[in-house]
């Protein structure tokens, strides 16, 4: 039977697909892919998988549509200290609002804060700091909000560093990134982060749509208003994707167990338990904050980002753990 | 500046994707794609729709990673007489656990249902159906539930057509799907039915993997057992993906708003003003169930899929509303 042109056309189209996500990449022209990456042991723990999973015939081969990687973000795709940068946010928008409440004036913890007494507005500790979460993060639309997050990260800029905050990625994560999506894979990132708070910037930054982004999240409200429908923020919790909650927020959003997974702290062990326990090649990543002059060093003791448990378990399974004064030529873009 | 091979090999592979995305599609080729629509309105708005949001320096041009797409699966994909086919599933899968259950004899609606008597377990209405779905759908872990369902689709059969579920599927809009995703749009699934219920085989029969399924859920439980991490299924909801949900799930999971959206009932009311309440070029299309030949004939007094607030609002915007009857030549897969 002779081929119709629209068969023809659809094979095309359908093999191009095809070479678009299954060429094989080369040992050496894979390593080029990863330029701020050290020669180490991370390195090629990173290429021997992806070369495992992605090489025709290999034992390990997996195809394209089961090629899941998962991120964590604060800690592993962009830094997180003096403090999350989600809170700098929360702080920098009870700073904004406080016109709009004069309550806040003598009401803990926004007093503290708008007298310029940062260490007593986080006194209060989780609690204080939710407060002041739901306080900036709820009440609006989801237009609205993400408006909120585009002009926040566009202007605010790092009190160390005097650079954005999405200038604070780690550069051998975003060739990591592109790296793995050359090769075939979907990356997703995984983070206890707000959902709503990242997905405004990471697809320009990471290449990460929206839809790749698993956060928490409040609950959001349909309405009719005048009209027109619009969603509202609700101060209210509705998914920490955080520890356990990793693997269940991975479940519902991807549906399938990823085959890569890359964290920074205990937040993320189960994830890396969860990815691990799958059958076949599997990869668990820990970005170890090593480096006090680059960036931060810091890890067991931390109260951001606190890598104890999880480091104990990479070391046990033999996971593998970046050290980023080690492994990486460099840190933040140039 | 001499290109690297591994420059001038990534300009390549973008060059190729792009292709695969981006390629204009002449209307007659479209056309070929969409055999079993006849030439109708319906067919005509989808088409028109395309071109105008595919066209390279068309005012309406949308690039194609913000081509979003969402369709309910009961009544628009797949059939939902004589009951939602997950309903029979649950049925099924209470006759089957029955032998575990000794209890079920005295209580309904278990009794009624393994005496026979189908309208009697389902007299109690919803209650009585939440607690069959709660007692077969819950309690075990998320690898074992997506192994009854694989189970279940390969076997169950439809009680009028004989047919297995699977292939109660309409083939317009399977093609409907494929020239879409031909046209570079991602396509989604956002659906009253239950996530874990559709994952297990909507890649298979419509070509839409599991992180592109959005449906109603229970919550999960990450464990331990022995060493081992799991997800077990709890019997409480955690989310309800229909009417005013609906907008809820597509932001949660997605984040960007579809540009085109397609239902058949008024649980798909929200989803469709969400959707065409968006800027620019937008779709909103109703499945009509008009066939009582060769499907069934139902709307605003079914109880399954009813179809009324949303007809009148379908009219009163001008949404596309294809009739089974007299915009399809076939309904389902020879």
């Amino acid at each position: 039977m002779k081929p119709t042109l629209a068969t023809r056309r659809r094979g095309a189209i359908a093999t191009l697909a095809a070479i678009g996500t299954l060429l094989p990449m080369p040992g050496a022209l894979a390593a080029d892919l990863l330029p701020s990456w050290n020669d180490t042991a991370p390195k090629k723990a990173i290429v021997t998988f992806v070369e495992r999973v992605t090489r025709p015939g290999s034992p390990d081969f997996v195809p394209a549509a089961e090629r899941i990687a998962t991120f964590d973000n604060d800690g592993c795709l962009w830094a997180e200290q003096p403090m999350y940068f989600q809170l700098a946010f929360a702080l920098d928008r009870v700073r904004a609002l406080a016109p709009q409440h004069p309550e806040w004036k003598t009401e803990e913890p926004f007093a503290s804060l708008l007298r310029g007494d940062l260490k007593g507005a986080l006194a209060g500790g989780e609690p204080a700091i939710a407060q002041m979460v739901m306080a900036t993060h709820a009440g609006m639309t989801t237009e609205e909000f993400d408006r909120i997050v585009r002009d926040w990260v566009a202007s605010a800029r790092h009190p160390k560093t005097g650079r954005l905050y999405t200038e604070m990625v780690y550069q051998p994560m975003l060739e990591l990134l592109a790296y793995l999506r050359a090769n075939g894979f979907k990356t997703f990132i995984v983070s206890g982060g707000g959902i709503e708070f990242m997905r405004p910037w990471t697809e320009r930054v990471y290449g990460i749509p929206p839809e790749q982004v698993v956060g928490s999240s409040i609950k959001t409200r349909f309405e009719l208003r005048d009209g027109k429908p619009v969603l509202v923020r609700l101060p209210d919790v509705d998914f920490i994707d955080d520890k356990a909650g990793k693997p269940v927020g991975i479940h519902w959003h991807i549906g399938r167990r990823p085959i890569a997974a890359f964290g920074n702290s205990d937040g993320d062990l189960q994830m890396l338990q969860w990815t691990t326990a799958g059958s076949g090649a599997r990869l668990a990543l820990i970005v170890r904050h090593t480096d006090g002059e680059r960036e931060w060093a810091y890890d067991r003791t931390s109260s951001v980002g606190r890598l104890d448990r999880a480091l104990d378990e990479a070391q046990a399974r033999g996971w593998t753990v970046v050290s980023m004064k080690d492994d990486w030529k460099q840190v933040f873009p140039r």
